[in-house]
């Protein structure tokens, strides 16, 4: 078996293209996000991609019936009564690659399909996680193209682009392979939601959402993720303050066990 | 060496034969159910596996005579003279691959072998882990093809299809590379039985051995089976109950101590 | 780089030539006792394996010069004098690899020397872990042909032969991979000394190379082995003696708290 | 993707260059101090070296532009107003390489730019962990050529050369390689700079630094360095006394409930 296979379903013609990456990453931010573009538009699937790198498993969907574990691409036609500008790619998947390596190799290949398919612009879509809940999760920005990060400072759209740290996995790597291989560099955008790390953030998804969906041009309708959001918020909260209560009987029951050591030592 | 060796010792002439795979899992649910199969029907190998990505030993046997640790292929002729209806094929082994990707190539290879032989048809035998110990453990299954599905349970069988949850290794993937690999897609069902998860579980294997064998038409002795899962189902209870004696002991030595430590911290 | 690189410096011309492997292994039983045969007895470095397995790492000798880790062929000519009846080829090293399948590609390999040779017999050296202090260590052994296991019970040596169990690394897989590569299958016995485990144990070591020199039939000075022995054997019987100390202090002190605790709660 | 790749920005002319290598290790010795040159001399990038045994992740910089993690080759040309008398080559990188195997990979792409461009010394520098804060730190030395350490000693450099331990990681294995790639052989002589090992130590790199620019015959400006050596001291000193502090308090805390302990249950 080859380090990544790609199974082409069918070879869209599409005008243009931009890619719209949501593979699982920190608070599934970017998951959630393209797979809500994926249920929201008229899409249809036309290729997978998959790979020992994976974990080696099958998922039991409804009925019994299993499929591999795998990423997919999906993609949209432009609606030009919608006044939409770009045909779209949505790639979307349950896993990114196990080990290391394997994360280039799998980056590698779906910049190869990017590059067959003639696309122009890639976002991918992630987290940035700070550790804290934010009330109204703030959108962060990187690209491999300083030109772009100015068109998009330029745009008005409320991006933060600022040095410091590293992103992670294909979020990444789609951004960087290009460097490596020229013939696959392609102008790409990470556009990373704040959240707070170790919960699942729909509601961060949401902020992302609401700028890409305003860059691309196209309208998508947020109902389902909304509701969404406003459930795992409500669940953050609550987890939030069991675990900050947790936190402060475990500091006064220290308090109250050093007071009771060091009383009992010096009252003797 | 390549990552998985096939040592072909004959290659039989079956007729339609099925594969019964059971390698090493939660609770050697398929292991003890495969073996007891090759010890009870008349079998006789005629394929090894052999892979650098099974464990890096020997295993001594008796009188102190080695051999590498593998996976091996038996064979069946069906007895028409118990009504037996098909050829078998039970694929049994020490271990499974150590490495992720491994697991993908070693069930590749096995695919390969069984799609040479011509198998119409496989069951993967496996334990479902539920942290319990279950009077009688159910039987839970999974396949890749909806009609198989159908034809199970319109069968009468007493298996229970729902989705939710993968299935981890050979279990899964034999089911699952077909869907990458078409010229190696074989409609498969993997049978899980219910078990505790911890603990090595005959009983459970016999659960699953009642239904696969009224699906082949096959008749096995059960006995041996039967007096092992009597033997594990009582050495779990004891065990069982030692933990939860043991778990009680720790919290009423806990709440023994928090008290003391608290009315310490109080009366003075 | 290959996986495994052989640096042949010499290939000398050996009449059916018995090869002892040391490698580092439970107690360094092994490698003690092949390094030891190296020191005394008139031998001569041939060849060299290198791989990128082995730990990505120099050693520094004396005045500061650096070698790689690596592990080396030596032979030894038969004293004929002395009634030497073999040529030796002795295999001893730093390191065997990191990952479990270079372990196979490592072994292999050498098998592939050992083959060019003309080794007729392979002795591999290690330790069974009991985790006891043994007086006078026993010597267990496992072969890949049941005669060659008669023939040294004949012999009258004191090994022991039993099933169970099994041998990691290159101990176990120089028996057990002609098993798989046909053409590599050499007689072949492991020879593995009762030790700790927890301890570097050159006693145990001894034991093993009295029985080994049998049935090579050659003489080796024991006087820097034995003295090893003593010194190892005083510092292991010391630290046992300091681990039971501890542990019967630290049940004491368990003791004295839960009396303390619960006496506590019981007086309030 | 191939294990390692170079992408040559410029092949350039050098007269019998020297390489210097400051990869992350220990302390971070080596790298701050091969950074700091690359700073400090008039130097050029020239080629890069990629892998996918990076870690799988891009660098976001100034405005968010983001750069895959790479190593970099720089060339200073000998400045012959100054007396200075070799070319250098300067190799500097953000991380190695995350499994063990392409440490040996990467060490050995390392070593066939080096060959192409007539590399006829290399100096590696790292540092040598001893837990403890010198208060100036030490520099030990290792060479895969006993001639050149007699040379350095003879140099009256304040070098210690001493048998014992490893080199880890491109710092050794550089000097290690050309043994098993005779064409590769390059004189080499790794230079480490004693460091306490769990804290990132300028200071230790300057100790480095100010042999090895005795030995090339550069100048180069150490203020940058040294004020960060100082501020560096500082926290380290700071954070060391923290330390001591709170074991202190932890051990005064653990007698104190001994005590308490077991007074109590001798009073009662």
């Amino acid at each position: 078996m080859d380090a990544v296979i790609i199974n082409m379903l069918k070879k869209p013609e599409l005008k243009n293209p931009v890619m719209v990456c949501g593979l699982p990453g920190i608070g599934l931010v970017g998951k959630i996000a393209v797979d809500h573009l994926v249920d929201q538009l008229k899409t249809e699937k036309f290729a997978e991609l998959y790979s020992p790198f994976l974990p080696p498993q099958v998922i039991i969907e409804g009925e019994g019936v299993v499929r591999m574990v795998k990423n997919e691409f999906h993609y949209h036609k432009a609606n030009s009564d919608k006044g939409e500008k770009h045909d779209l790619i949505l790639l979307v998947g349950d896993f990114q690659g196990i080990t290391p390596d394997s994360q280039y190799h799998i980056s590698h290949k779906i910049l190869e399909v990017a590059n067959e398919l003639g696309v122009r612009r890639i976002f991918t879509l992630g987290g940035l996680g700070t550790g804290d809940l934010a009330k109204t999760p703030r959108v962060y920005g990187a690209s491999n193209n300083i030109g772009l990060i100015r068109e998009l400072k330029d745009g008005g759209y409320d991006i933060k682009f600022r040095g410091g740290g590293g992103i992670f996995g294909a979020s990444g790597l789609l951004l960087g392979i290009g460097e490596i291989h020229g013939e696959l560099a392609i102008d790409a955008v990470c556009l990373m939601g704040e959240t707070h790390g170790q919960f699942v953030d729909p509601k961060s998804s949401k902020s992302v959402l609401n700028i890409l969906t305003r860059i691309l041009g196209i309208e998508v309708d947020m109902k389902e993720l909304t509701k969404k959001a406003k459930e795992s918020e409500k669940e953050m909260r609550d987890i939030k303050k069991m675990i900050s209560m947790e936190k402060q009987a475990i500091e006064e029951a220290e308090r109250g066990r050093e007071l009771s050591e060091n009383t009992a030592s010096y009252i003797r």
